[in-house]
């Protein structure tokens, strides 16, 4: 079994960091279980997740429930049903939703191609939704494919950021001490009010925490917390923590979670959240260009990308294609070394096309042209290149935004420079804001 | 004393939003207040606010302190400021900065023509830093051209978004009660972990919330309570609420606030704000076009804007443009009846220029030409339209984005509409992402 899954026809994650922390949790995990269990490796433990997804997601101001708001196109539940599966070790993923809701979230699994999903009703709280989970979960459930975990993790369908690290702290935690949540600091002070409207008293607020998501139980701890709870509890109950407490008397072991923790709550967080999915698909640019003279101005090109961009991005020059596509690099700048020729530019997307790689991003290409001035008149050139916009249409149907940059070469060094850098900018431009109404434009420097 | 301030040189904010509140809020100023209170008009009672903004952001996870990190370019306390200012009966506003960022913030005061601030030497602690600004204040400072006020407001240099209403509500509340603070619900549970890092007990979510900014105060109450403080409030203590309840025995009465009084925390809600802001900046969007043709294919271009673009967004036509730029429109589309000349485009930008528009908002302006494919060869429409790449760059120092736009003009009725379509999108797709990388670009639909 493999975190990677570099064998699937849809690529799960940004590659880099997926792998880097799969072989750093398990060494951590090997080392924190007993050597019997490090023997047979990583998967001894059972471990499943329950994700209620039943809101109505009032609070956001829209009519669409938050967990379906469309990020770049794709329902936010789907972002986080993909932090899920990308983790190796989480055998099933059972997912609460509304009747209502139940079709469309059968489209989401099959159009972005989740696997390990099992459907449940939600209930009409929160709480009712984690007990439907959990119900499905257990072996008294007759015609259910799923099996009892050891330890299962709740999770929020609206918390897409979930890191492998965190899950792996509150499972191994859940373990030892029966329970375990992730906390943050919290960011105001808390206060009780009186039933007057008045200030009765206010917290401390380095003795309090938030307690947020994700949790994870020891299964036999929190099914039976849940199968003891009182009809009070699962109306307006919030804290599944409480419960363990309450009715198992298990004190959770706390885990301090990072920012990336929260919880997609108003519409300002399906703002943020745009912008973080857009900055960590920009991080890795591939720069490919088909010339083995290394006097070329595209190599030129590329080093002013290198050090034009934040020195965050990675510039990579596309030499081996089909690896770069299956790290899930997500933005392509292609010199098309003979002007006025797509040529290279369609064998990049015929690539891109059959890898899949824009099931779950969507993947830019800027085409690049040099323009001589000296050889074809301006004019001629820019007819020449307009085919682009009728590539672009169909490309984007698959979820590819393909945009032209003419580049103008001159003879004068200063002022080739400047076209370059320019370039770099409109190139940078184009990757950050991934702006699907401008796809098919041919942009000149 | 007017709040509109429509005869300033520099625009305060989106216009016809402010208007509007201005004389709600002071209709219900008025039947808050003694009739005689009435009779002298909304500016009976003094108000001031102190705006701690000595943090340095850590959160943030960049070396910028959060208050100064840009927004468009403009940093954050300054659009916070903006909001404060605004308020025509907030007398004074006092900031409270570190002696490091004293000459930066000076910087801001008079790029960004902020008016009545004074700024005072920020302590090592938020409740420090407040007390300082207090004691400005206070009648018996000497040399300050400041005078006590009745009320003051305390607010964060982080919440960017307090609306009037908020900030009139606290400070009547205040005058009666003594203290008034804005709480929200709170997100998360609350949680108290024991000295083993365990959950010790959780706090039942409806009963309690989180205490936010604005707050507001009789100045005599709260400047008391600090004067009579521990040094361990001083260091420790969040609450100015909790002070003015333990020295000075006053309960606050607490308002509900709007979810627009978060706090930028971390990197993501700066992500948020940008987003919001650009939003708000691209509500109205006012088609500029010199023509007496009612046929001219300009007015079915400003028809296909209001189809196309969400229904929030307002086209109005440019007929009183002086008027429109004191409303603060930011968003201009400049229709030029005469294909290849940029002269009502010009003038657009030289009213721009004269008007101070863009000091505190990038203006976009979009110019509009059209394509009859009979008349001139595309080659050469192309290049008489590339001095629009100066242009740009000129106009680009003055924050103002150009931006071209070429729409394609041919017989075919259905082709016409398709064009007109695709105008529109990149219209608004400009306007929205008001991306500064692209200016001087010559888009074609």
């Amino acid at each position: 079994m493999q975190s990677g899954r570099l064998g699937d026809s849809r690529p799960a994650e940004p590659g880099p960091r997926l792998r880097s922390l799969c072989s750093a949790d398990r060494a951590a995990w090997a080392s924190s279980l007993s050597e019997a269990e490090a023997e047979a490796g990583c998967f001894a433990l059972a471990v499943a997740a329950v994700l209620p997804a039943g809101g109505s997601g009032e609070r956001m101001g829209v009519p669409t429930p938050k967990q379906f708001c469309p990020i770049l196109e794709r329902p936010l539940i789907s972002y986080t049903l993909q932090a899920l599966e990308r983790v190796c070790w989480i055998k099933d993923i059972v997912v609460a939703v509304t009747g209502e809701n139940m079709e469309a979230m059968k489209g989401i699994i099959q159009r972005y191609q989740h696997k390990r999903i099992s459907l449940v009703e939600a209930g009409v709280t929160r709480h009712r939704s984690i007990f439907n989970g959990l119900k499905a979960l257990a072996e008294d459930q007759p015609n259910s494919r799923l099996c009892k975990p050891e330890v299962v993790i709740i999770h929020d369908a609206v918390r897409p950021f979930v890191e492998e690290d965190v899950l792996f702290q509150v499972v191994t935690a859940a373990k030892e001490y029966g329970a375990s949540g992730a906390i943050r600091p919290l960011v105001s002070t808390v206060i009780s009010p009186s039933t007057e409207g008045c200030l009765d008293y206010s917290l401390e607020r380095a003795r309090h925490r938030a307690s947020e998501m994700p949790q994870a139980f020891l299964f036999d701890v929190i099914y039976e917390a849940y199968r003891q709870c009182s009809d009070h509890d699962l109306e307006f109950g919030t804290e599944c923590l409480h419960l363990a407490l309450k009715y198992c008397h298990i004190k959770a072991k706390l885990v301090e979670g990072s920012p990336d923790l929260w919880k997609v709550t108003y519409k300002r967080d399906l703002y943020a959240a745009e912008s973080i999915i857009k900055e960590r698909i920009s991080q890795q640019i591939c720069v490919v260009m088909d010339t083995e003279d290394e006097e070329h101005v595209g190599h030129r090109l590329e080093e002013m990308l290198k050090n034009e961009l934040n020195h965050m991005k990675k510039v990579t020059s596309g030499k081996d294609l089909q690896q770069i596509i299956l790290e899930q690099c997500y933005s392509f700048v292609c010199v098309n070394v003979m002007t006025s020729d797509f040529e290279e530019t369609h064998k990049l997307l015929n690539m891109l096309e059959e890898s899949n790689l824009s099931i779950l991003y969507p993947v830019v290409v800027i085409s690049v042209h040099f323009l001589d001035y000296k050889s074809v008149p301006f004019g001629q050139t820019m007819e020449n290149l307009m085919p682009i916009r009728e590539f672009a249409k169909e490309v984007k149907k698959r979820n590819i935004l393909l945009y032209g940059l003419l580049i103008y070469y001159p003879q004068d060094e200063q002022k080739l420079k400047e076209s370059l850098r320019q370039g770099a900018t409109i190139i940078a431009a184009l990757i950050k804001e991934r702006n699907s109404g401008l796809t098919g434009q041919l942009l000149i420097a």
